[in-house]
C-alpha cells in the first residue's frame, strides 16, 4: 500500500491525499537519484556517501549536521523549508561542494546543488501540452568587452511559421554570481512564457538573457561589488565559509555602466539584426532579479528613450533603507512625475512576501510622489527563483499594451 | 618577466614559445577560477580547499592523491594527460564530489567537474569571426515513452534569413551516461558547424541531439547496459570507487528498441513539423559516439530506407572483438554488399589511435567484404569529446552530397 501510494505521489507531484511520509525525489535530482527528497511538510532528506569523513553537514541558508550510518552514508532530514527553489552545497571535513545527486546550477559564483521545494498547485513553470517556443544559444562578439559573449534568446512558439511577423523585445538579467543560463535553467523562462501565451494572457514576445558580467579591457570588475550592492542570501561566499580554493578575488566580474554601454553598442543591435524585432521603445522592456533589477534600473532610468517598461524582481534602485527623496532618488529620475508617467508604460516592482518590507515602502513612497508602479508580492517565499517566476508570471501579461 | 609571459599565455592560448613553467587555467573553470591549470607539457595542477580532510584525491582516469599545505589547501600536479576533455572528480575522505573550481558536464549520470588540455592550433571548435548558428532548446511530448523529451537543435546561420531554404537533417547521439547537452556543451557542435559551413566544407543542415535514455512505461531501462554494452572508460560508476549515495540502481533508462521506436514515431516527425526541413532518406543522417554509435548503427541499419548517411564516433556494431562474418554481422546487415552500397551513402567509423585497433580492423574487414567505408583515425587521442569534435568534424563535410 505504502508503494502504491508512492508511485501515486511521484506520478502526481506534491499533491493533497499523499501519506505523510513519503518523500518525493527533488526534481532537479539526476535520472535515478532517490535523495534529497522532499516530505509533504516540506522538510528534505539529503543523503552522502563519505566513508571516511569526519563530518559532512549540508548548507541550505542555515546548516544541517548529517550523522554517519554504519555503511558510510550520512543522511540528515531538515527542518520545512521554505517553498521554492534554493542552492546548496555539502560541506566534507571543511571543502565547499555540490551534491553529486543533483544537477547543477550556477549561482554564486559556481556550480551549486539545487532543490525544489514544491508549491501545491505551481504548474505555471512547467511544461504542458501547448505549443512551444524555442529558447537558443546565440554567440556575439562584443566591440566593448573585447570578447565573445553568449545570450540566451527565447523566441515564441509562432516564431518559425508567422515568418513576416515581428515581435516586441524583454531583456531579462539573472542575479549576483548568476550568469545568462539561469533563467532558462532555474527560472524555466520558456514555460512560463508559453503557457502565459497559449492562454491568451501575455502577448508573443522575443526573451533575450544576457550576462550582467561586462568590463573593458583593463578594467576592475570587482568595482559594483565594492559598491555595497547585493550579496546573495543563502549560499553566498561568505555563507559557504570560504570560497573555493583556486578562485580568484572577482566573482563579479561587473561595473554596471560598461553593461549599460555594452548593451546598446553590442546586445541591442546584434538581436536587432538577427531577429525579427519590433522597433521603438513601446517594444522594448527590461527587467531583471535582485543585482540585474538593479542594473535594469541603471540602464532603463538613463535611457527611457529607449524603453517603456522597466520590471525590478527583488531588486531596483530602491527600498534598500535609504530615506527617500524624490527630487533626488535613483539619480533625479522621478523628478518629474507626469513627465515620467507619460514616458513609462510599467514600473513593476516584485518581491517575495518574506524578503523584508523595503520594496513595499519603496512602491508605497513612489506613488506618494504621484509615480505610477504596480507591486507584486509573491506569498510565502523568500529571496530565490520561485520569487522571480512568479513576479516574470505577473509581469509579462502587463507588456506591449 | 615571468608575468608577462603569463600574460600572453593567458591571451594567446597554449602556443609555442610559452614559458615552460606558465601554467594556463583550464577553459572550462568557473569565472575568476585559476585552478585547474594546464603545463604546456600537459600535466594539470589541481587545488582544493579541505582544511579538516584526511585524504582528498584527483580521479582522472586514474588517481591522484593531493598533499595539505598548511593553509588548509591541497594540491597536485598530475603527470602528462592526454590532449582533450577528461571528465574528473574528487575524492574527499571517500566522498566522490565535482570540484567546485569548474562547470560541470553531465557524464557517468552525474555532474562531473571537466577539464581540457588543448591541441596545439585546435581551432576548429572554437567561436571565430563567422556567422553563428543557434543551438535551440526543443521540448516535445513522447507518445512512445509518455512524457515530456528535449531536444537541442542547431539551426545554421542563414536559417533565420533564408525562410523559404529547406534543409537536410543530421540525427547525433551522445554516450553512455550523458544526454542530450553533451553535444553543445563538451562537443561544441555549434561552433564545428559554424565554422565548416563558413568555409565552403560542410552544407547548411540542421543537427538534432537528442537523448539516448528512451523505456516506455513499465519497461526496465537496465536492459541494454546488462548485455555487456560499452561502459565509459575513466570516470565510470567503478572507476569514481562507488556511485555517490542515493543513486539508484540504473544509469541507463535505455532500452535500443525503444529509442528507434520514440525516433520514428514521435522525434523525427516533430522535428520536420516544426523546421523547415528537406524530406527524403537523402537528407537524413544519424550518428553518435560510444553507445550512441552503437545506437545509430542499431537504428539505421534496419531502416536504410529512412536514413543514407551513417556514423559512428568510438561506437558502431563491430570492433569488439568479435569474429567478422560479413553474412551474419551487425544482424545481417551487410549480407548483400552490392545493394547495402547502392543505398548507403556514407558510412562513417571514427575512432581515437590510442583506444585500440577494433574500429580500424572492422573498417578493414568491412572493406574485405566489399562494403565501402570511410576510416577516420583521431591522432594521440583517447575514448574522450577531442576524438568526437574531431569525427564529427570530418563526418560533417561528407555529408548531403
Amino acid at each position: 500500500m505504502k508503494r502504491i501510494l508512492a508511485l501515486a505521489a511521484i506520478s502526481c507531484g506534491m499533491a493533497f491525499g499523499q501519506a505523510a511520509d513519503v518523500c518525493t525525489p527533488s526534481v532537479y535530482n539526476v535520472p535515478s537519484a532517490k535523495y534529497p527528497c522532499v516530505y509533504p511538510d516540506h522538510r528534505a532528506m539529503f543523503r552522502v556517501n563519505g566513508p571516511n569523513a569526519q563530518k559532512i553537514s549540508v548548507r541550505i541558508g542555515q546548516g544541517f549536521d548529517m550523522a554517519k550510518g554504519p555503511d558510510g552514508v550520512w543522511t540528515v532530514t531538515t527542518t520545512p523549508l521554505v517553498v521554492g527553489f534554493h542552492y546548496y552545497s555539502l560541506q566534507i571535513d571543511g571543502a565547499t561542494v555540490a551534491d553529486p545527486s543533483t544537477m547543477t546550477f550556477f549561482g554564486s559564483g559556481w556550480q551549486n546543488s539545487g532543490i525544489e521545494i514544491p508549491e501545491p498547485g505551481g504548474d505555471f513553470y512547467q511544461a504542458k501540452d501547448v505549443p512551444h517556443g524555442h529558447v537558443s544559444q546565440q554567440s556575439y562578439y562584443s566591440k566593448v568587452t573585447a570578447k565573445w559573449r553568449r545570450a540566451f534568446v527565447y523566441t515564441p512558439p509562432d516564431y518559425e511559421t508567422n515568418t513576416k511577423g515581428r515581435y516586441p523585445v524583454l531583456y531579462l538579467l539573472h542575479g549576483w554570481g548568476e550568469d545568462e543560463t539561469g533563467w532558462y535553467s532555474q527560472g524555466h523562462v520558456d514555460f512560463i512564457l508559453d503557457n502565459s501565451i497559449a492562454a491568451g494572457k501575455a502577448k508573443p514576445m522575443i526573451v533575450v538573457m544576457d550576462n550582467l558580467n561586462a568590463v573593458k579591457p583593463g578594467e576592475d570588475g570587482t568595482i559594483f561589488a565594492a559598491r555595497g550592492l547585493p550579496q546573495p542570501p543563502a549560499t553566498s561566499a561568505a555563507g559557504r565559509g570560504s570560497a573555493p580554493a583556486g578562485r580568484g578575488g572577482g566573482l563579479a566580474d561587473f561595473t554596471g555602466a560598461t553593461f549599460t554601454e555594452m548593451m546598446m553598442t553590442d546586445l541591442i543591435p546584434m538581436v536587432e539584426k538577427t531577429y525579427r524585432v519590433l522597433p521603438g521603445r513601446e517594444n522594448r522592456a527590461m527587467a531583471g532579479l535582485s543585482m540585474g533589477g538593479m542594473q535594469t534600473f541603471l540602464t532603463t532610468l538613463v535611457n527611457l528613450d529607449k524603453f517603456a517598461y522597466i520590471g525590478g524582481f527583488s531588486g531596483s534602485c530602491g527600498g534598500r533603507g535609504a530615506a527617500f527623496d524624490p527630487k533626488t532618488a535613483c539619480g533625479g529620475a522621478f523628478a518629474d512625475p507626469a513627465a515620467f508617467n507619460k514616458k513609462t508604460k510599467l514600473l513593476f516592482l516584485g518581491i517575495g512576501s518574506i524578503e523584508g518590507p523595503g520594496t513595499k515602502n519603496f512602491s508605497d513612497e513612489l506613488t506618494k510622489a504621484g509615480i505610477h508602479n504596480v507591486y507584486y508580492e509573491s506569498p510565502g517565499t523568500a529571496h530565490e527563483w520561485l520569487t522571480w517566476r512568479r513576479s516574470l508570471n505577473d509581469f509579462v501579461p502587463r507588456l506591449f499594451r
